[in-house]
């Protein structure tokens, strides 16, 4: 199972209008495909220019590694140079934080992921969440 | 004046409105900013994964040089160690073919920039344009 | 449909079988997923040290484009600097020559990449479509 | 001595099926030569894609520092700014945690390294370990 188009149009209005009901600053929402390719991106007025590559790095790495932005938090927080280490040997591209949500099919498979940023990480994962499942697809956050 | 998501999405949407009337192969679609930065993209399904970064290219080409697609392949064929050398300098992100195209404001000034891949360069520079002009812009192949 | 494992196995196993029935010198052959990242690669005995970069950079471009390394090196030889271009947003990993082997399933749609190196292009995009083919799929040169 | 493509698919093969048994995630596993290019790579059916880049960056260390991964880690956790500084001349392609097993010959020569991923780090270390025995050389974690 791949995310169309049409799925990844969803998942980014759906995150939207969740940021927009919980009052979150302006934000960013990337759907990747399960080789970590972007297939749909938009940033909201207001935010900051550089938003894309956040957004990116958060849902990149989720998908390389297998591996959601809180439970790559955590590694991080405990070992900290396997983080760095890891960031290397993807091309500085991850951004181990919570907001990168994984995206799994009913079977449990990873088809790709979402990333947002703008608003606190956590804020960020729940409105990536609210897109992924209004979606009818499952999330990992 | 700043090109809103608002309307970015509609420069999308008619982009590929054409593309499928045209008949085209999937294409894939971004719209960047004043500064170079990315607003939205949308990848057609069936379109190669790697297609996000030759979009990116052949927009982020024209915004930063402040030269279209067009322009910059004539550059490119007359000069071709020119065109490899404004790559040094902008990371290897430009890709100086048709396709990317400049968006202006009613007065003249560059507000952003459109890179479409997927069909012939030309093809599309027309889906481009298409979509600038549907969101009452004016683009510069 | 996505290459397994034991499919990638095969196709390494009988484009291997292949050069050594061709008399071919030492090849190297790697296979790539639908996104373009590493499932299986050998390197034969007494092949040069680089040859996972050659083989990788092969199939690589194939995925990332959707354009096998024939049809790269026509791109490649009308218009140089496009395909320098791409190389430059893909990182410097394309090696547009055959050798680069799109795989397709059933119903045409690409779900991998095959990259071989080692012996002249031809050669090493034959031992590629053997391999493929051996492992029931199709290949694209 | 070197690392024969043959013993190098022994290596893999039996790390493989120590995985199996002591059932631990999928494993994705590379045998790097005396020069630290890569001899033969296979990853697991659902392993997350970005597996190569890990395994290849803990066996790369180890052979390029000729210290195999327990020992970087003891390093990274003294002083995480050497290895910092060793990964930025390495060009990021290090990752110092166990899993990366150097290989030596019967005369104790370092002849290449194998770098496992996809469980923890002492178990992925300890499935290269069996891997490397199987085909009759000396390996140290």
């Amino acid at each position: 199972m791949v995310i169309s188009l049409r799925k990844a149009r969803t998942i980014i209005r759906k995150a939207l209008e969740k940021g927009r009901e919980m009052e979150l600053k302006p934000l960013s929402v990337v759907v990747l495909d399960a080789g970590g390719h972007v297939i749909a991106f938009e940033r909201e007025d207001g935010a900051a220019p550089g938003r894309f590559a956040i957004a990116h790095g958060k849902a990149y790495g989720s998908v390389m590694l297998g591996m959601a932005g809180t439970a790559q938090m955590q590694r991080a927080e405990g070992q900290a140079y396997f983080m760095a280490a890891v960031n290397g040997v993807y091309g500085g591209q991850v951004v181990p934080v919570p907001g990168g949500v994984l995206v799994r099919d009913r079977k449990g498979a990873v088809i790709g992921a979402v990333g947002v940023t703008g608003d606190t990480s956590d804020n960020d994962a729940q409105a990536a969440l609210v897109g992924i499942e209004g979606a009818g697809l499952v999330g990992e956050i």
